[in-house]
């Protein structure tokens, strides 16, 4: 499309004189280039909000503002996301794609998880990079799959795939230094299980710090009271499961696979089922499956300590939404195309 | 389905006075629901009969009867299925879904490894529980899949899949008792290989008692002679391969993977192929193959020790039956999806 | 069919007299056998070739006569496309498949592969052949499915697949030797940069030695320049990032999986793809990125130390082949269903 773009531009300047047209191309390719900034800046902004389930570039753009916290990890993230835009630029695969959350959210998550896990150095740009357009190429292939096959949305299916390839291949790489988070970022005093909630709100966009989870947990609040309250039960919820069944409520409230919770639940109570009685309770079995599938994927991965990520969350949701599609349930609330 | 025959039921009752009404509506809803546990439980026996290729209601009661051998076993699958009839229920799925054994026997025996492995216990129950739900979603999906996209059967995949995924997160869960089986149920004085047959048929309903596998092998005489013979010769063939390879016949009768070779050789020799040499070929065939992927699955699950379970019976049987699917085999008996 | 031409052999003696006959039909079905062998060596010949996407009788002759460097890795992988061969006229699934070259050669690769790691016994010729039968059922089902979905070709996904159960279960097996290759096969004084080089390009057929390799280079140079540079080039660059990344050249030249380099160079730079500057950027970052997913894998079969195989080609090729067909590029040079 820049082609013709292009060669658009220089058809209209045959006809200006020979002296000016360079600088005038220029001109034009510099408002071009600016403008394709701004489309491409609004659209991670969107695409970032839609992990959340929120709406709305401003949303986006307090999120990706919040991450300047830890100012590594975003920009980890953004490597990510650049190297997927510059892939699909030089292959001209589309630029359609600026529309689709999830073609820009997964390989953002796949740079933040890089940056989550390593300090920035050569070889972790390098995975950063890699990872944005394998998350890029994947997302692609695999929601079409899902979507033609199934009518299924990716959500951040392939994120996780990247992220753990990544992850085991790190193992062989010399140059990395292991992320160290300040420890204020972990806990400013609230009480352990408040403290918990917020920073699993934040670990959603890598972030396990309380004060990037108080303005999540706003953003929640002032989109929807119902999204904010399914967020708090869910994760009340899923880590009272996890404290019964595990015998202890010590490493309840540090566990990263809690986000889980709060992703199904936000998935389920709100957003792919209308509102009511019965979705909340098909939310609350999806808490309780997805705290038997975190647990069973984090012992999967115990001999290499992979973090669980957000795979149980995947797959309760895309296998709940598969059975209530397949029998025409009456709470289904939107086609998953146009969703995360 | 209940509620509008609840409201026919009001419907009717609106003629009558108001003394009587409540009374009689609720005989009626009593009959009802008596009606439907009696269906219910005919379906689940029909279900139990199916794992092994078998027909008829008496032939299932006679099977879970058996069960009662070892009552906490058999609790723990009854959990696992009435918690998936409950999840139907009330997310209103359907109510056909009692005419399709998988969707009954793959919880059951989600819920029966469950028993096999723990006693019961406030955790045990809970994982019971969520495995009948999780292999009845599993096995509604993946069958619609496996048909629409194959033509294929979905067989106990749904159970072996979910099964894997609770012993995973049982690893982390506190107030879980391994269960003891008693002695007596593993060997009553008989030549050791004759144990090892009668105690797999028993397995595969996870009871590996030498008694309920006399219940199972005079089932299987009763309902046809090929069935038995079948299962006779594919037991005795599969062992024989895996001790030769071993080089010791010292575990290959207590190795709990020996089932895969009998339900190997009861699907491709007599249920889903017409019986013929060619067939009894390919169910020979298929035990072998079922013999090295059984130790390659064992070995895989090595640091976790998780059982193998009946992936390679579901590999080995719907690979060749979309083989012969694929080049329209003559021998290809029915269609996969009037069976288990 | 061979029925067929038995009964229409039959059908013309009836005229002869009772005599001669017997007499006669063995000599015209010795002419059949032979006409049959020779079918047979040929087509193995042209799948041989295919692997490295070569084409040509002669080509895959010169390859598997190189092979006679290492007899009992030749052995091996013969058994395994024999093992395939009887099985399928064995259940006739039918005989159109010798004209598609993935279903000899991913058999071919299992049994060669079973001979790379073992010494020659029952067990392992048991293996070979189990693993030939397996390879083969896979090919044809799986590439019936990623070509009816996906428009994909199947490349050598099943022996990878087939090769690792193989590997597995074979960690379980007595009377197994390891294969211990001759240390000239491994050097001959040349840089190690080149004989890294050349023992990959032998590696691609399970024969990592030196003099085989130059085979395969004279081969790929005489084919086409372009081929034989893209080997050269998707091999150094591919190294080069793998120095980088792991921090030291010392173990790059003997990594076997290195392999995957050079296949993916050469069917994204010049066989699924038209040869042009956008296509070998297009292979270089395959390269960069089966390089990352050849560690990941790696790492993942640490434990138990499986090789890596050709999965990363595989993968990589595929999901770039998928996404480039779906977005209709126009550098797509071939449909899939008439290649490896």
């Amino acid at each position: 499309m820049w082609n013709v773009l292009y060669q658009s531009a220089l058809g209209r300047l045959k006809l200006t004189t020979l002296n000016n047209q360079k600088q005038t191309t220029q001109g034009w390719t510099t408002m071009q280039w600016l403008r394709t900034l701004r489309h491409l800046v609004r659209a991670v902004c969107a695409a970032t909000a839609e992990i959340l389930f929120l709406r709305g570039v401003g949303v986006g753009a307090l999120l990706l503002s919040a991450m300047l916290l830890q100012p590594s990890v975003m920009v980890m993230g953004l490597v990510g996301v650049l190297a997927a835009v510059a892939f699909a630029r030089v292959t001209q695969v589309d630029v359609m794609y600026l529309e689709r959350g999830p073609l820009l959210f997964n390989p953002l998550l796949a740079g933040l998880s890089v940056g989550y896990l390593f300090q920035p150095s050569v070889a972790s740009l390098f995975l950063a990079a890699t990872a944005g357009i394998l998350a890029f190429v994947l997302t692609w292939t695999l929601s079409h799959v899902l979507y033609t096959f199934f009518l299924l949305p990716v959500l951040s299916l392939p994120f996780v795939v990247v992220s753990w390839s990544v992850h085991l291949a790190a193992f062989r790489f010399a140059g990395l230094q292991h992320a160290v988070v300040p420890a204020y970022a972990y806990s400013i005093g609230l009480p352990v299980p408040l403290e918990g909630f917020l920073r699993t709100l934040g670990l959603i966009f890598f972030l396990p710090n309380v004060w990037v989870g108080m303005v999540v947990a706003l953003l929640l609040l002032l989109n929807s009271r119902i999204q904010f309250l399914l967020a708090v039960f869910s994760y009340a919820f899923g880590s009272f499961i996890q404290g019964i069944l595990t015998g202890t409520f010590a490493y309840v409230y540090y566990d990263p696979a809690a986000l889980n919770f709060i992703l199904v639940a936000l998935a389920l109570g709100g957003y792919y089922l209308l509102p009511s009685p019965q979705s909340y309770m098909l939310a609350a079995l999806g808490v309780a499956l997805a705290a038997l599938l975190g647990q069973a994927v984090s012992v999967f991965w115990a001999a290499v300590a992979l973090p669980v990520h957000a795979l149980p969350y995947n797959l309760v949701t895309l296998l709940l939404l598969y059975l209530l599609g397949l029998v025409g349930h009456q709470l289904l609330a939107r086609y998953p195309q146009s969703s995360p």
